[in-house]
């Protein structure tokens, strides 16, 4: 089988480095870094063991890359209009692609790119970062969570999962909706508020003003996924959210990574999506409409 | 008459002194000033004609004052706390008690600290600022609209008016909660939207998330004063609110000069007060009471 990996930053770096080292054929494509991985290869610092891969397939264009069995997409989503350049010369008639990223809607709008091809959701559950060229710094967590969306052939489906398993990568398979709306609970109030206060989730939980409105926004994110119709959310999984990011080393979620380095944030799918979907089912989000036209200007003076 | 003074801030010390100027005799309780003000009077720059009041009537303490028949209270509300030492002293039977003070609520609190004493509320529409020790700077308009609270004595009112419109001050009487609620609109929306996002009026209302975002805001409050039974608040209050700051140079409401100085800000009666009373009522304001709790975690972190 033969791995494509869109993107070699904190997703894609990690995990096809991680496919790569236990010996899958991994193509990468970097935009950035492709001269210096070229040469130098890849180098993984991780909490579960480091390791550097000195040869590694690297590419500057799609088109110079084989056409891929499995693709993953670890792209920020604010990148995702760059798909229809860079992911149709990886396909075959079977190809299934792994969309490794955050947020709502995601699947729903590459599948209108790509109509006919098989979608998988990886929720990952990891600390991250690319710090410098051709070096991903893998702090902790890692597992990944695949949700199936569009993959009708079961067995492909599981043998992606096999691989990052046998890649030691904690793989589970999930309900896709519930997996979704499941991390957007701890997602959309995490990421925007430590943005909008300028703050990390430790305090957040510590102030009672800010703590009740983060359960509050939960509230929300759960009426949502309620009235949508999706399965597994309720009020003890916003008390097992609280309880969690309580017990938590005091964490900056992407979003504020993204702000803080005058990076776009990815408020499209981590916010305006799941709002505007629960909207047209008649549910409204009022504190994350909020929250999302807080982000918005703050977008726009950064 | 006999006029008291509560406050040499931005208010009292410009109200106090047009009273003083125009030969009504006012006293003054200054805390901070007073030695300052003692020696060398008080100069107010004004955009209607500056003046400078060579000796004024101060006092540091309210037991040297005399009794007034009008006592103007000019204090920032999070100082309403001293209001059970600094009135008693200040007050006989038939004293009236102007509170120029933001937010809703004020005068119930009040007039549960001094349950016999006629309370007037008064709505100030000024741009002023005390610059330094005994110095005013009253930039533009300074109108003041009185709502009669609970003073039975018509004459008393009609005096206290007058003698406002004499000293060249804009004065009008309004009904009591329409005013407070209208004055709400513009208020909850700009004084904490400015802290929140750290900008000005101008820049919130150009972009089109956050424009939207203060329109829901003002919803809120009419929907609120709508459900309480206040009169005279609608949609087209919020388009005329909307469009005079659009026309407005850009400014920087009372809470965020609080904010920008460290000094607390008067988040109990701009919001705490109003969204418990319509809460209590049956009505949420839910955008409002998230930028409440915004406002009390960055309290915090000043």
């Amino acid at each position: 089988m033969t791995y494509g990996i869109i993107g070699m930053g904190a997703i894609g770096g990690y995990y096809g480095g991680r496919l790569a080292y236990s010996g899958v054929d991994v193509h990468f494509l970097s935009h950035s870094d492709y001269q210096f991985v070229k040469e130098r290869g890849l180098q993984v610092d991780s909490c579960d063991g480091s390791f550097h891969l000195e040869r590694i397939n690297a590419y500057q264009n799609p088109e110079d890359m084989p056409k891929c069995d499995v693709v993953i997409v670890g792209l920020k989503t604010t990148n995702n209009h760059l798909l229809p350049q860079l992911l149709p010369p990886l396909l075959h008639e079977h190809t299934v692609v792994v969309l490794i990223q955050n947020g709502i809607g995601v699947e729903a709008d590459v599948q209108q790119m790509f109509p006919g091809t098989a979608l998988i959701a990886g929720l990952a559950f990891i600390c991250s970062a690319k710090t410098e060229p051709g070096r991903v710094n893998h702090q902790c967590y890692g597992s990944i969570n695949l949700g199936n969306y569009s993959c009708k052939d079961q067995a492909l489906f599981d043998e992606v999962l096999n691989t990052f398993t046998r890649a030691g990568v904690p793989t589970a398979s999930v309900p896709y909706e519930e997996a979704r709306w499941k991390k957007a609970v701890w997602n959309m109030p995490f990421n925007g508020m430590t943005v909008a206060l300028n703050t990390q989730t430790d305090l957040l939980l510590k102030n009672s003003a800010t703590r009740q409105l983060i359960r509050d926004q939960m509230t929300e994110v759960v009426g949502a996924a309620r009235h949508l119709g999706v399965a597994g959310l309720d009020e003890s999984f916003i008390d097992k959210m609280i309880d969690m990011t309580d017990h938590m080393t005091p964490y900056s979620p992407s979003m504020k990574l993204d702000f803080d380095f005058h990076r776009p944030m990815e408020i499209h799918y981590l916010y305006t999506r799941p709002i505007e979907i629960a909207r047209e089912a008649g549910f409204h989000m009022p504190k994350l409409e909020m929250l999302e036209a807080e982000l918005k200007f703050m977008q726009t003076v950064l």
